[in-house]
């Protein structure tokens, strides 16, 4: 990752259960390219686990910590927009995020070693009682893309943490275009022997797709350090009956 | 909105019945790029209703009114691509307007307080029979992004219009990724009164999707000032059948 | 296409079978943008076939010839990621092609008037046993959009060509949002006489939309040269219960 220009220093980075194809991340897009112009922006969910932070959140964790410092994600799965949820900026470990405060960031900001929160204090001219994510939390990711100070006050109590969520979840968090079905475990805190037991069967731990012969299902770390499902030249989802939700197993 | 760079001062929206994963909207992407680069892309609808202009008009009327003038719309929906249909620009309000001439700006026409309409009289190398947006639209409408004159004759008849279609379109034009359902109604035509009828069904009108209890079915002013059906912490489409082309009542 | 810039000479252009929706395209575009910033970087295809390099490899030729020199094709559809597969750079007729080394290339450089192969010779510091997309091929789509020279050792042998694959495929290659599908076949090598069968259906040749009734199946050249099977007005899918991969054949 060499030969960065200063204009590309920075990213936005949309993580959103809104879908690609409607009009939710093409207005969100434009705000960020008036208010923030020149800046990228990469789509990397927009099929979050649809209304579900808590699953979110760990699908949030492992994808964001690939990303380099400076990055603004802007993340939107806020199934209680124009309620009471606070609306927040987390900084963590030099990444900076921007979204709902109902439990979203929990997991980047319990694993970051170094992290601040703020309630957004910017008020936007129309607020709109269903689109957050265009009126508010866009324009608060294009100013922190274009380095403004973080428009908030800096957050000193824990209505937005939710400390009784697992460490890691035994749950499939996304079925990907594949059919191979991501976890909400991190494979580093499994060893080589463990199995997953998921919908009634019981699946050992592969090296990559070719260690196992077509047909036959497996888990694997991921290239993003979750644990997945998958089948060899197959696909899990179908041939397992799993989906977003589903509940796994760890079999020591 | 402050703090536009010269170079963002405008940007192109798509609004097609493409799809986002084929090469159509890539394609056309690729052109606008070449033509007009530096200036930002968004997809803003890529479902518009299939081969429906008459869905799709009401549907980019409200959401085209979003945008900042000198936007310029590259819309596709186009049932008639090889046939007799003009190809028009539409100047409206500061806005422009690249697309076939088939009724697709009837309503943001007819709601401009001020507007031009073009016969497009560019004419490319090469003119696919089937792919108009690529090879017609697009070129059209990078031109004027990038601040040609408008390459047309102003057009003095009204070939393009469509006077016998209403003000507002009772039907369901649009269903999100939430399955939500979005109708050719104006809110703001509606009073708090107002119920629709849909599907065998009497919906009350609520201001936020927390005013109403879980799993129950409303209406409410959508973000962009449409008349929406939802259900709370479910999906309308599925919990009320409804689909694109479905009726709505209006119970005054 | 007049009125270039300096800076948008060159364009990335993704063919895979990823989905846009998921991590995946995104994390590509996150490494283009960062070692390539500036070039415009578009989606051809996010759903080519599906772990299926020969069938991809048809599409792939017909749409890349529509683009410019110096194009840089970042192609992934590579079941055999992790495996024995090579990983290579094409260069043909001006264009460039990065990815597997598994055929998805073939077709490009047979119909090539001039080309070009290497073995990708760069290492990168982390290189995940699933994702070669994100932390191979696309360093080195971005070291050739921004001009360096091809990072390889140039190929003597033949090891990535499919010498018995057939000049032109006899299958449905592709389903678009319309339902039409598209075929393996160039038009060009068919005559206007030139019938299709296609799940016990004989299909005649139209040159529009409009040249046959509504509801009529019949095929055509499409925008890029491919005979395609449609219905006017209709789903040729549907219609005729075609998916990627059924069978055609020509009735000369």
């Amino acid at each position: 990752m060499d030969c960065f220009a200063p204009l590309a220093m920075t990213m936005i980075v949309l993580f959103t259960d809104f879908g690609l194809h409607g009009p939710y991340t093409g207005q969100m897009k434009a705000v960020l390219h008036r208010m923030a112009p020149g800046v990228p922006v990469v789509d990397l969910f927009a099929d979050a686990p649809l209304g579900d932070p808590r699953a979110s959140a760990y699908l949030l964790a492992a994808y964001a910590a690939w990303f380099a410092e400076r990055t603004v994600f802007l993340c939107v799965v806020d199934p209680g927009v124009g309620g009471e949820r606070p609306a927040i900026i987390l900084e963590a470990d030099g990444r900076w995020y921007v979204g709902p405060g109902n439990g979203l960031f929990e997991l980047v900001q319990r694993r970051a070693a170094k992290s601040r929160c703020f309630d957004i204090a910017f008020a936007p001219e129309r607020l709109s009682a269903s689109f957050h994510g265009r009126d508010l939390f866009a324009p608060v990711a294009a100013m922190l893309a274009r380095g403004d100070e973080p428009p908030g006050r800096r957050r000193n109590d824990d209505a937005d943490r939710r400390p009784d969520w697992p460490d890691d979840l035994a749950e499939v968090v996304y079925v990907d275009h594949f059919g191979n079905a991501m976890t909400g475990l991190r494979a580093a805190v499994l060893s080589s022997e463990t199995k997953l037991a998921v919908a009634g069967r019981v699946l050992e731990r592969a090296t990559t797709f070719g260690d196992r012969p077509p047909g036959t299902a497996f888990w694997y770390e991921n290239s993003n350090g979750l644990a997945e499902i998958a089948v060899n030249q197959g696909r899990a989802d179908h041939a397992l009956g799993l989906a977003v939700g589903s509940a796994v197993a760890i079999i020591a």
